[in-house]
């Protein structure tokens, strides 16, 4: 595996601002700048210079997630808190992880330092990251954070400045790994959709559709997203399809003429993916393929377009204009795509109002879902890769509307 | 199912704290407040006076939580941002669920607010909450929220108050549906070990042991918990169960006279809970035997002092000397339990240095986890609920060491 950082595009952008250094504070900003999946509150420290090491500060109570992870690229690694792992027994023959684990512990308790906030402004002393101005990704900072006040005492010329947003334009454009975790996710996806509806018959429950789906997620390595352990995979059965992210299976038993909605995905080592089909249960309606057809139209269109340098508002209005045109004559959509990451939802929006050019590397999801109370919703949705010259699938699923019964 | 909001303390601490109502916006204090799972940037508005409706402000992008969740106790939503849903075709008969969300799109569609914060400073004028001190639960609030501003502005005689102590203060007494939903989290978690235990066998990799678990999860109606999507549940064999919170089941296959670490849980309906046990394959090591007999010994002794009234750091000293005396005299903990809830973690915890005493209705994880690098883990924690009289398991699962091969 490689680093999930995109290392040179965040020095260009680190230049760009006039940045000495990058702090990430949130879970997904931290993982993306240093492959440690976060336990608590963490930073990462990544100087714009190579020859200043980057730096990871993390709680001593959580240690093996860096010390089993693999790689973690970034080797200078700080802990705080409390926690007590016995160590003194500890003799070789030991594990690589064993002796790293060792080392973590006895390093923390020479200092035995409870607070981040402290540890990261000695490294800045430390690296010589004192002034000129920093990036603080302020998104995991309560509104009191200590982190402001401790800057400007102790390190009086040097200038936070706010983050978020330009990590969130360094990670628009996608890295190797990143790239190959959203395609293994989206390949165990696929695999799950296609079990469950190799096994749907007239009768089966959203429950059970929805079982056997996440079974084969399980089976297959990949990791189930739920918000809060709430709820479950988006899929309906019939006239519940109309529901936008539908997300309580229910009992609700698959009758002659069903339209199944499938939608979003799991996760494969810390990133998600996102894709949508239909399928029906016996014959389509014509109503159903006629606007089948009309959705996929309008997908395709925005497949077609996609390539560097295109705005995301003239993929959503010709993707909108040509739903209309090809049969669903009243479609309104608030957008028709966006950008695919580590947290899901990325910049740019194929919406409106979005200006943005796209660019090499970028991913998106393209979809163009219906809504429609006391009928259904019927949906398709890809992900794609943007490169030079077009848009190249991550998603390999036929994109047919499926009829279940004449499964091919 | 009632309602998770324990609304008697909520009031009996918004006059403690001279508050005329509470505005939740975490994920966790909206869902505890209103009963909705949120999807999206939510808040949930609850004054002190009954005779005052409380209410919910929800993206209209995610009505399908709202209108499909049973029983939303609070019935005033108001929506904002943008999303389209088809209705003018909508006719009955329809399903009380499609009724409710063809008037949330239409309601909706009247406004089209696009700004959660100002719908909430046009809420509180209405009911008339216009001065004195409202609890503004701060938690996930961007440091610069404009909130702050627009109660300034708009409300300049109603004092915010940060309230997210407040809401952990509430939420450390339970309500019979969180025990509820906690008590079913931990009966699929047992039935979950017990069906992963059983099929344990020389040769067993711990991913197959973790794929048995997650798969009797998700066949019990639980929802399976992971950290971003990155790590699986927390069980380890052998010399890696000296690991703490391990995560990455590996292909380490189980040995004669290894240990196996069992920890954490699934959730359901947004609650997770959180338990412990220890199993050997074969005969225990006779410092195995004796090293779980003093940590049983130390979390025995919790459970039997834990009552109303009891402090929690009494409770930590007597557990560590406990362990120490029965025979694992180098024991160091910095706690041996902690309050439990819709986050996990809750106060108080059971540590050196928190005097909370606790309260009838508390639910707590007593433990007394060992890591020993180059030997092993072992660890034992069960869930209770505090009365006037004894500490109460939720937890059913036997409590001695496992015998794998002596499964009785």
């Amino acid at each position: 595996m490689e680093m999930l950082l995109n290392r040179g595009r965040a020095e260009e952008k680190m230049r760009k601002y006039d940045l000495g250094a990058l702090i990430a504070s949130s879970p997904a900003n931290v993982f993306y700048t240093s492959d440690l999946c976060p336990f608590g509150r963490c930073f990462a420290l990544l100087p714009r210079d190579r020859n200043v090491k980057p730096a990871l500060i993390v709680p001593i109570s959580a240690p093996t997630p860096v010390v089993l992870m693999s790689p973690p690229w970034i080797s200078e690694v700080r802990y705080y808190g409390e926690f007590y792992v016995m160590t003194r027994w500890a003799k070789e023959p030991l594990t690589d992880a064993e002796r790293k684990l060792v080392r973590a512990q006895e390093a923390w308790e020479k200092t035995k330092q409870a607070d981040p906030t402290l540890i990261l402004i000695k490294l800045l002393k430390e690296k010589g990251i004192t002034k000129g101005r920093i990036g603080v990704d302020e998104s995991n900072l309560p509104p009191k954070s200590p982190l402001w006040k401790e800057i400007k005492t102790n390190l009086p010329s040097l200038e936070p400045v706010a983050a978020q947003q330009i990590f969130r334009e360094i990670r628009m454009v996608k890295s190797a790994e990143e790239m190959e975790r959203i395609q293994e996710a989206l390949r165990i996806t696929e695999k799950a959709w296609q079990t469950a509806l190799e096994q749907t018959r007239e009768g089966m429950t959203e429950k059970e559709f929805s079982d056997a789906y996440q079974h084969t997620i399980i089976s297959e390595g990949g990791s189930i997203v739920s918000k809060m352990g709430m709820y479950g995979p988006p899929i309906g059965f019939g006239p519940r399809t109309a529901f936008p992210d539908i997300a309580f299976p229910s009992d609700y038993k698959l009758k002659k003429g069903d339209l199944i909605r499938l939608d979003g995905g799991c996760s494969y080592m810390g990133y998600p993916c996102d894709m949508g089909r239909s399928a029906v249960l016996g014959e389509p309606s014509e109503k159903l393929r006629k606007y089948y057809d009309a959705l996929l139209a309008g997908e395709q269109l925005a497949i077609e377009m996609a390539k560097a340098g295109v705005k995301a508002s003239d993929i959503f209005n010709a993707v909108a204009s040509t739903v209309r045109k090809r049969g669903l004559e009243h479609y309104v959509r608030h957008h028709t795509g966006h950008g695919w990451g580590i947290e899901g939802y990325d910049p740019p929006l194929i919406g409106p109002r979005d200006d943005t050019a796209l660019e090499e590397g970028m991913t998106f999801c393209f979809e163009t879902p219906y809504y429609e109370v006391g009928w259904g919703g019927p949906m398709i949705e890809d992900v794609v890769v943007i490169t030079k010259s077009e848009a190249r699938f991550l998603t390999k699923f036929d994109r047919k509307l499926y009829v279940i019964g004449k499964w091919s």
